[in-house]
């Protein structure tokens, strides 16, 4: 059974008001990003059920945070004039409410700027029906999305959604026994999910209290490294690129990490195949959108697609091996929708090996090894996984402050 | 009145057994570095003592963290022996325990390997006297750091040992009408610790639960940020240095920010000044040691010093930058004997103005303004911050799993 299921708002009272949802605790989850908002439903992990959100979708047609409050109020009416008795003893279960948000979010209730969002959120604004006060809480999407891969771990689920890459050399020691990739362990798991940005963000298992929290990052707006020759000339390029497009900046500003590891950087480095260091926004290769060029590498017709994807993920293993020595966490996820649709890319040993080879070229691996102490793992199925954040976050809420860890 | 007071391990049991102890919660506490350990004791912060630890102070003669158990043993003998009833009553009264050590820390139990201690540190080796089963616990250097200052700041002792550099611009809006450097706000805290090293740790703030959670870090071992021109060359010749230190890396490999912000960094950054590109172990002017420079730089006499300091400092802002991009944290502190020591440098208004200016030049602030949100404080008064974090986490322990915020 999938995690998800996204119903019609029309069917929504009909669902939601079946015998299967007659009893127990109901935990409300939101998503919203620059397209679209999802706004669900869900029931107790714990009642058999395991991570199951029933969700609305709605496009998100005034490019604004508070339009989600219209799409409340519309969730509200269909459940008030369907719903025995106005809804009442529906809403009286609601035990928490959690609502993903593409931004910074302040303290659990104030949440933007956002780069894709006008508005301000503000978890005061939301009808109280489906996020009781003191219960409902923002998550930055980072953030929930690493309590839906915690929610994932605790249930048993993680490896119906990411395979390993690699097993690190601290594994075996921590793990208790069970198999790289069927449970994040005792230690700490970070994220990186590069798509049209590189998000990341910190799940941080805490031996005292033998509980977890996550911790978003902005990992992607952090420098790239320093580096020298091909790869220097390569970094002075995109440094160059980035100023041409940013009039407050110049060519000696480093360029982050997300630049290099995007939708953008992939368009960038199929230019720069053939380009080189004369590539920019006018250079007589650029143009192939990230999805085209990400077609040309699938289809194994174009080396210089393939080359632009290898230098994405090497770029993304020096990301990777930044924020695993940062870090030192037990795994690292590769997540999101980009990395499960370019699995095909993955799946060539080879190519593996090489990234592996790229990310131990740290300084601080030889010879003390500390990063490849850290399993790696990537996503090879798409989920919302902010929507099981939301739910996993939620259960929380609703408990004494602890996730209980599940090894 | 001094947070720490350093007594001979002959007065202990003298000291210990004073009407002023008679009474309430003891928590132990101890930090071992490579050259020294500190055991002591502290009473609640809630007694009206403030933060108060009384610790003897042993030599690490045997360069072995295992040498704490027979420290312990002569704390216990000096207890025992003169204490009525060989102690029983003191160390019924010791609530939680608490010990700081200069590396990895594995769940809160075991640590280790560590730089410049042989062994393995194992919290079940130390005797239960003193460290309580279930109530005790090994805390990283920089955690235990993080916890001391956060204890300042809960205590209002902040602004005893900090100072402000510069107000960052999410401080009005989040410290609720307090003044900057009184306390750390309810926001994240980035500590970054200069000195033989280069130390760090990050205290989070949990909106849900009003409480904070320390994260030892390892940014120091992060490489240095993509840099060009001139500032290029500089990274070029450390990265050579590094090399020509290290027979398994090549001066393609990226140096840490360590090497670039630590007493190591300032001799080189000297030589530098004379030799240049050409620095190296070998080149004319190396070989002066970090107190050296440090010295000369103090006098004003040598403006190769200050240029070494200059750029010393230059690179810690670097770190800073990328530290402050990837945590948002709402202060960020400079800590540590050698930024207390070297005080001097920071008092000159020009110098952090320019400090500042360095920090400014991530391509994330301009125009997004992400790194001038951050309040910038620095240490300007020694103290054994593990031994007061020892104090603060033990009081932790103790209560339920939460710290509580002060603001």
């Amino acid at each position: 059974m999938a995690q998800t299921e996204e119903i019609e708002l029309s069917e929504l009272a009909a669902t939601l008001g079946a015998a299967s949802w007659s009893t127990g605790p109901i935990y409300a989850v939101c998503d919203i990003g620059g397209t679209n908002a999802r706004i669900g439903f869900a029931q107790s992990t714990k009642r058999g059920r395991g991570l199951q959100v029933t969700y609305v979708r709605f496009k998100v047609t005034k490019k604004d945070v508070r339009q989600l409050v219209e799409f409340f109020e519309l969730v509200l009416h269909e459940l008030k004039t369907k719903l025995p008795n106005r809804g009442a003893a529906f809403f009286s279960r609601i035990t928490s409410g959690a609502v993903s948000v593409p931004g910074p979010v302040t303290n659990s209730k104030v949440a933007g700027p956002f780069n894709n969002l006008k508005g301000i959120a503000n978890v005061e604004d939301y009808p109280a029906e489906l996020f009781p006060k003191g219960r409902s809480a923002l998550l930055n999407d980072l953030e929930a999305g690493g309590y839906g891969v915690l929610a994932l771990s605790n249930t048993g689920l993680l490896s119906k959604y990411f395979t390993v890459m690699w097993k690190g050399s601290q594994w075996d020691a921590m793990s208790d026994g069970k198999a790289p990739g069927t449970t994040l362990g005792k230690g700490r798991c970070l994220i990186a999910a590069p798509g049209t940005g590189l998000g990341s963000s910190l799940i941080h298992y805490m031996g005292v209290s033998d509980s977890y929290v996550v911790l978003p990052l902005e990992g992607g707006s952090t420098s790239i490294a320093w580096c020298a020759g091909s790869e220097g000339e390569y970094a002075q390029t995109l440094a160059t690129f980035q100023a041409s497009k940013r009039p407050e900046i110049t060519p000696a500003v480093a360029p982050h990490w997300e630049s290099a590891t995007n939708g953008n950087g992939l368009q960038f480095n199929y230019a720069y195949e053939f380009d080189g260091t004369k590539t920019s926004s006018t250079s007589p290769h650029f143009g192939k959108t990230a999805p085209e060029v990400a077609k040309l590498a699938k289809s194994g017709a174009d080396p210089a697609a393939i080359a632009a994807m290898d230098r994405l993920y090497k770029n993304l293993m020096g990301f990777c091996a930044e924020s695993t020595m940062q870090f030192m966490p037990l795994t690292c996820v590769l997540m999101g929708d980009t990395i499960a649709l370019n699995s095909f890319y993955f799946e060539d040993p080879a190519r593996v090996q090489a990234l592996q080879a790229r990310l131990y070229e740290h300084t601080m691996e030889r010879p003390y090894k500390f990063i490849s102490r850290t399993t790696f793992l990537r996503q090879v199925r798409s989920v919302n996984l902010n929507l099981i954040g939301c739910l996993g976050f939620g259960t929380q809420l609703s408990q004494p402050a602890k996730v209980p860890s599940n090894l």
